[in-house]
């Protein structure tokens, strides 16, 4: 941590503030420039940060020099990046992974068809909501374990994987039973039982971005579910909000290979929240794959038209095979692997 | 809900769309202008908003009329303002309320000693976290249960009623049993679960706006509140995520005269976390309560040198009854009653 | 133009508006829902925009209906696609083109080698700022008229034409006689001036998205250009302004396919000055063109080490004819035809 | 400014950076701490400036620590602040002022009758546009010279001092004759010619705050008026472009406080575009006095439904003494002194 000190602070100002963090067992290295003091500071971060030294006379700001999460960094594993097994369907590393699926699980029909197309097709795994966050509370709020008993059904048919939703510490039991991947929504980003309990079962956890959470929020999430000793998490930048209002969000891909730089987890990108809009989602999936991010996940349902929630977003299901064609080429100019099915 | 459609979509294209609306039951008001051609939907406002018609061929976008909100709208009141009667303190309409405190509990004596300082100086309320969001799982994540024991008595030995945050749904019964306002931090916004349950204690809820959340999101969140049938919601502004490094947060004070044409509900500001630093929280607060807002709530530690969270924008409780006395004049130019204390 | 009146607004304040649009010569089409009302107005958008509806008694909001541009809506040439062709080079349709250059003209030999770096690398035009805004006063704000002489001779040799900016309408005359297109930078976007002034001199202009630029002030400062008889405009994105501070810019990739429907315009990006870091030139480059671009602008330097500007973002001239390679590897997955040279 | 190199950054790494910095006559201390070394840079501004160490291999970030602006910072006046002096008319220090006037001249009668309006409540400068910037190329663009003879003939009548907008460096001589003050608008905030000229006529400076500008933005546009010799520039801060969509901008008041830190120059607040609406205007005014501003300035209008811009913004010119009376109460309260007029 750097402390830069106000131009004109006096040097008892500067003597307050190194023996303040000195008090905490750090060291201070007072430099002074011919402008300005700045103090660097050696010591248990924890200690310093809790230093508040933000408000002390003669101190202009703080800066930090060390990224606050640890585990997450890709120092941590010393640029070896996290491949994450699901069942045999491999994401992060050289391996691009495909996640397709309905908004919500609606009806075992629907359901049955769209798994059935998106494994024809070739994805990897079947998302699918069983629980709903939804902004109104007089909107259709998921089918909740009858849903969790569809997707069941629905692998066990086509033998995909399940991806689903966990909103409530209450159901996490119900949901860890079902899902292969516990997916962890935008709107819970910062909602830090949740993120914990998730941790705790041991299912590799899906993190989307907050809609304003910083590369460094995200990362931070990701280390409340690691701590628990839980190493499969894969990130989501899914549209951040800005003053642009022609879309629902801004879909931030160069939050893609910085991403790749500051961690070892696999990044993937849900083009078709941000996009809203389906003839959107292959021209920004593509951009996903060639920015380099380890996989996508998308809406697809057998009659968008029909569809409870999201249906102007979802890919007809009878087109998602041509969309995986040229996904996968994209994905291969990145320099990635694809998988057999 | 008006259906804009493409320049130039075709007779048969607008047919359809009409058809689709009359198909749910609602009806399709076709107007025809030179260059657009722009169709009316009235009906069921859910049975409308899962027609999914931004996907539709021809459609160019949709333009909700009515407010997704009902029991928040200040329509809904015919115009009356609710006020809150904490224990015989009062938020809204007329009233104007201060609640101070620290940011978290740390101790006993700090907590006794800050109660004293603000119920002197004429604070209405005690604020103090027992359980604290932390962006980082290694920061100190609050006292719990023994941090709502000494809120207890500290309401005992002052006679303040007692502002606290429930974070997880599993500490509902404790943080209801001990708080007389449950507050929802930003970061649990759109955590519905939470919004239910806090809802569903009959204790007023403070419910601070996200960092991303609209006006219209704040309004939905306190809907999840309001269904429960608990009629008592403040909301506050707490600063939102902009482009600006300058400080923290953008304290989005339009928020306050807007929220109250939209809303009956009462609406506070919190200056200090969108500031984050002392010296900027008297200008914010005067500001907000010039602008009309119905009360503040201010963080104030004995020594905030010492506090473990957010000591830098702290007020010295020996400052506090200084401040206490501009803000009310502030105020009282903004039209509002002060309260014996 | 939709009026939506309040819910609660009186007859007379509906019968108010609609005469006041009525005197104006245009149409009011009262439309009555069950909470509100809403009054569709039709005639010449001038004057009905001049009405100024919004703070009229009992108006909730006016929502647009129109586009607020018409040369530049993809409408106006009936789905056509403009194709720019800059000495034989060409840009939209089925066209993808790559600029490159240095960020300044620095000096002739640096200029030289990069040209024909660029040259045989393939990359269909040059860039090269003879003039150049900076945010501070104290910076080198480029060689002026000298750098333009440099371009010419750089052309002369290499046989590329020249983009390069204009930034004061004292110098359009000197721009526009050395330039094959004129660059109007994202700090003047805004500058009506300098845009009527470009659109005058005949010659192609690259108009770049502002920070905080929507796509609806992107094409109406595009339109500024087009009204003075000046078809060539190429718009081009190359970050916006949101809270994420990892990069300088977030560069907004849905602009691509959303721009491309709104306007029969060439929409290329420019993903150096959102990263301001060379390794992430590359992955950028490579999702706007499968995003869809219709080109990119790239800034290369043979020693970026040495650059008086913008140096860590320039691509090293040494790689460039490999990045280039990818780079239309990527062109071709979204359909585009590459250019001989 | 520091250096921060990764994690694991190679002392070969760090040597490099050492050198080039000592390359250019600067000096590098390194600093290593347990994780991350640090290299502090101490030497002339713009040399290291212009080193682009971002790039450099093992360089992680870089840390400004000098502000870049140097004449428009507090120190530079050692505290001292600015007040501006119009013809008697004070502004910044203790001084309170109000600028009021229509958004653009229209006509004789109207301007007449609102500078005799304004004067009569006790405003203090009277504003008005005769060339205004329009985001539409097809809307009225303001009367040009006729409007600045208008602005002279009250002036004459009334006494008040002209505030008018500068948007063309080819009307610098016309608009420096006739305005007491040239206003510079949030769109050319970085129209650097613009700005260089308005400070070339000695005239007051009103710089509005862009959209997308931050504090450091706005100081440094204030630098290049600053640099020629001007001292006289009021900073001004209008709303800026958030994810909210409630309002046209979100009003900033925390810049007010913290711009009035960081420099010695006056900071007024301009609470109408922000707003847009007229009810919005007095609570926003009443929160810009409170936070401390040093004036505000607000558009009215003897009949704001007949205004050809903005009307919907301005304040009635018959209720405008009401309106000051109240403002000058809130300056009060944040310890301005009233000019007598």
């Amino acid at each position: 941590m750097m402390v830069v000190m106000k131009e004109g602070a006096s040097p008892a100002e500067v003597e307050a503030v190194a023996e303040r963090v000195e008090s905490v067992g750090a060291q201070a290295h007072v430099s002074r420039g011919e402008l300005v003091t700045v103090i660097g500071v050696v010591g248990d971060r924890e200690h310093v940060a809790n230093l508040g030294l933000e408000g002390s006379p003669g101190v202009d700001h703080v800066v930090p020099i060390l990224k606050p999460y640890k585990l997450a960094s890709a120092q941590f594993k010393k640029g070896e990046r996290t491949v994450i097994d699901v069942e045999g369907r491999k994401v992060g590393g050289p391996y691009f992974m495909t996640i397709a699926g309905p908004c919500t699980v609606e009806s075992r029909e629907s359901l049955l068809d769209t798994a059935r197309a998106v494994r024809d097709a070739g994805a990897q795994l079947l998302r699918g909501g069983a629980y709903k966050p939804r902004t109104s509370p007089y909107s259709f709020q998921g089918l909740g374990e009858a849903g969790l008993r569809l997707l069941e059904e629905a692998k066990a048919e086509t033998g995909l994987p399940i991806v689903t939703e966990l909103m409530d510490v209450g159901d996490v039991e119900g949901v860890a039973a079902t899902a292969d991947v516990i997916q962890i929504g935008a709107r819970n980003i910062q909602n830090y039982s949740l993120l914990t309990e998730a941790g705790r079962t041991g299912v590799p956890v899906l993190l989307k971005r907050g809609l304003s959470a910083t590369l460094d929020d995200l990362l931070m999430a990701s280390e409340y579910v690691l701590k628990e000793g839980n190493e499969n998490v894969m990130l989501c930048e899914r549209g951040i909000r800005t003053f642009e209002t022609a879309y629902r969000f801004t879909l931030d891909l160069l939050a893609v290979p910085v991403l790749k730089e500051l961690t070892h987890l696999p990044v993937i990108v849900d083009p078709s929240h941000a996009a809203g809009r389906r003839d959107l989602v292959l021209p920004m999936s593509l951009a996903a794959a060639a920015a380099g991010a380890d996989g996508v996940i998308v809406e697809t349902h057998p009659e968008p038209d029909k569809a409870i929630c999201d249906g102007p977003q979802a890919l007809r299901a009878d087109g998602f095979a041509d969309y995986l064609r040229q996904l996968e080429q994209a994905a291969t100019l990145a320099g990635k692997e694809l998988q057999a099915v």
